[in-house]
């Protein structure tokens, strides 16, 4: 090939539009979430006997509690005529009545126990039933299992710290986002943006974050680590400047002893328990869409929970290993500072770059190693979970009902 | 085949997602309304020399009242440049210009008679028309005529009992709604329901209602009656308890004399022109898509007019047979009671349920006998008019116009 | 053809829905915008060193300053992930960085010249790049050249008034509005609406318009003007009466001498560049979508620039030749008056119409030879830049990125 040629053809990849998702087919099965895990949907406190309504990999489920306080997650569709059982309302104990005929299901199964408009001796008892989901509490939350095969023990998906973690206090954002749950995986975990997008957020507004960085991903069980392998404050860019994110107020976090967590700030009183877990980095991402950001005093988690494929619900938690009067300081940090600072406007400013994200096609540099390891993960996993085929595979039944 | 096949095969019933509506294709051809029939649309006193947009079966239609007092219905769409002409004005007694260029039609046959900003001489004048539609003002009403044959009498197809009726007051309301004509006809007919979903409307509060009954279905003329055969106040479901509506200070309504009119509540007067029709029970309903329930004192009318397959025009209308000082009273009560209480919350509830149908697929049970009826009815008439057979059936014509 | 048959096909023509466009091709082609045209987008004054988001012919662009002060159009999406650049700012002068990671772009020729996050060696830079657009500031617009081919000089294009015209003072809007922008240059153009539909306006009410004329189109370079060949204040119409414009208050234009400019109203002092020019009528037009109205004191335009198939962003400018205290005159008159009745009423009138349009079909009249006329000029152009074709033909590049 000729010198001109290869210029040619080295100009035309410059405005070439980028590449498609085509070599992660996993990936892009994904859209719609990933079958065979437990997600995290609703905070236990707000679940009693009021039916609860939330969306899950494009399934729409109702939550409610039985008296023993177990939560049950059931289809939220009455098979009659299409209402949402969630417009509904407990009758009898540990059911849950359609709001327009009276068709009532049991929690723990789905089965329709009672027609009420129909008399006790409904021919429609035992012939009709909803479909069930298993459904615990843990860490406060409540989680479903969507999946086609019986569920693992939850403990087995849960962040190991988190399975029997001594004392701690938590405090979170529940929120229904617009934008694909796996863009909101791959910015959380991304290398790149955090030191430029978020140098205006005031969680930053004291500490200083690098200009740029090397790093590579590490691999440990389930989880990504991004391990840093060069750092840089600043930088002078030929012919355009100096940039830096440095500023007098700011202080440059000094590095962790031992092991380099990554670009936080450090911290004269690391928690012990932290201190402990065998983590390889600041920042680690494990499927389905779990981000860990492990802080010298408290660990940050983000669960992207897919809604369907436009939406995903932000589940975000701050954890800290305290007991007695110290958890109380927590939670007042956590509701005057934390809550507003990072789960509030700097949250925000990764909700805005996910929304904006038109990707593919697009175009990978250096630090997205963090990115294309993530999507490696996906051929390892179960197919992600496409309405049609998540949803139970109920042949239409030509029977004339009971009428 | 063998008892645990048929377990299996029942099992997998139970958690069918139910049937479709194959059988009845007249009723599924008809989303969109049907042809051939006479729709009340607005109220009379609301229509003079202002043009009034109306939608009925997908057709855009404009009203507007003539010098003499008659009123008219024409296509809403210049054939010029397709403007509305509603948006257009009176420029010439009888007629409607449209707003853009004074395109002036007669309103009595659609005609165009004028081209304003063309002069006297347009050739178009003549060469061009609008549709028009039969239109009559009757119960205080204006009704118009869709469909392709020469209209019937409005009288054959008014419920009976209103086409020579003694003198009557009425009070009433006219409101777009979301949700298929189809199932505001079946929501207004079907058995099951009212005693389950209405349990907590304000209108009922002093009134108890079955819990379940039993019902068939008696067809007269064009009438479908529901017909109560048992009538059971509470009912024990077996390992759940007692349900019923029955509360201290609720009345139970006695058995009208000679028949049952069914779950309405009894009266110590009865309306002698009322008790006097041959009504086979307490609700009926026609084609297409007349709902009349008959109280002792007053009968309740609901038309359910397509405005496309998505949208229906609920009419209600409360009718009370009385003169003089009786019918004063009557709009007193209807004005501060009936309309907040009936036509408001309580038919509100109805708009909810549709609203929340989500059929096909569907399981029917025992009292849905009375929809299944209704869905019969539909093999009886011409067939819906899609939006493509209910325009009139115009050739483009490749002419360039008079330009 | 009996007689009968030929009544029954007049009978039928009548009702006929009209003609669409396929006569046409070129002009149907063109529903997104016409390539190879510069178009204006945004007023010179608000651009500056922040980025300013614009959409014309269906192509997202950015615009920004440099210091220089010259302004430059950027394709508005980063090849990294798809967002918008118009969402990023300005980090080293003449150039634009994405919010996202810091992917800064040179203003001049859209080169990525740094990749802030990954440090002044980055592989990405000279091997990524955003098309450009070019851009000119001229009568306080900024003007952007969308097209396949090297711009010509925008003199070319300008109303040849403008390009070296005497002192003159302008004032203007810039609105987006719904409605395609060749439906606006039809409304804009059209003989017979403006002396009907604007008889309302209060732009209008102290002039008399005619009430219908006869008018032919005459070319001249690149403008086709409307030429009045008949005037008629008032008319007949037989068995309907007599319609006119005329009010006791309004007064009757005079003829402009020599030669008829149309329906505006006289004026004692006519401004004499405006005069001089060789103005064939008081309306003229031409592509791509531009619309002159010469009134005796000022000329008026309209620039109707593509953002899409199904919006428009409207460019009205009121431009007098005057110098000094008289420039004042114009600005306070433009301020107090013309701003509001004739940018803002009058033309809301034409935006009310074009959002009601919906042709095809349509039937043309007479007066709508000033519409065929326009749709002819298409054939003598290129073709209209679908988005398809107007996107760089950017085949996606099957790399890994630099990851």
């Amino acid at each position: 090939m000729s010198d001109a040629d290869t210029a040619r053809r080295k100009e035309a990849r410059k405005f070439a539009s980028g590449r498609n998702w085509d070599s992660w087919p996993q990936y892009q099965a994904a859209a719609g979430g990933l079958q065979n895990y437990w997600y995290p949907v609703a905070w236990s406190d707000r679940l009693g006997r009021k039916p609860l309504a939330v969306q899950v990999c494009g399934l729409n489920i109702v939550l409610m509690r039985s008296r023993a306080g177990k939560p049950h997650a059931l289809q939220d569709r009455c098979p009659h005529r299409g209402v949402r059982l969630s417009q509904g309302s407990q009758q009898f104990p540990d059911t849950l009545s359609c709001p327009y005929h009276g068709w009532t299901y049991r929690l723990s199964d789905g089965e329709m126990v009672a027609a009420i408009t129909d008399g006790p001796d409904s021919r429609m008892c035992g012939a009709v039933a909803v479909r069930t989901y298993p459904a615990e509490d843990r860490l406060g939350l409540v989680w479903i299992f969507v999946g086609d095969r019986p569920p693992h023990p939850l403990d087995d998906q849960l962040p190991e710290e988190l399975v029997a973690p001594p004392p701690f206090a938590v405090g979170g954002r529940i929120e229904e986002r617009e934008g694909n749950w796996r863009l909101y995986a791959e910015n959380g975990f991304d290398e790149g943006h955090a030191k430029y997008l978020h140098r205006t957020a005031l969680w930053r507004i004291f500490k200083v974050m690098p200009t740029w960085n090397k790093i590579h991903i590490e691999r440990d069980g389930r989880w990504l680590y991004r391990v840093e392998d060069e750092r840089h404050w600043e930088a002078d860019f030929p012919g355009l400047g100096r940039w830096t994110n440095m500023r007098w107020w700011k202080l440059k976090p000094r590095q962790m002893e031992g092991r380099m967590l990554g670009n936080t700030g450090g911290s004269a009183h690391n928690d012990p328990y932290i201190a402990s877990l065998p983590l390889k980095g600041f920042a680690s991402l494990s499927l389905p869409g779990v981000l860990r950001i492990a802080y010298p005093q408290f660990i940050h988690y983000e669960f992207y929970v897919p809604v369907d494929e436009n939406r995903t619900r932000y589940v975000g938690l701050m954890v800290q290993f305290k007991r007695g009067l110290a958890r109380l300081g927590f939670y007042l940090h956590y509701l005057t500072v934390i809550r507003w600072l990072f789960h509030g406007q700097f949250s925000g400013q990764d909700h805005w770059m996910v929304a904006e994200t038109d990707a593919p096609p697009e175009r990978l540099y250096r630090p997205d190693v963090s990115v294309i390891e993530w999507r490696r993960l996906f051929s390892e996993v179960d197919p992600g979970c496409g309405k049609a085929s998540a949803q139970p595979a109920n042949p239409t039944v030509s029977d004339r009902g009971e009428a």
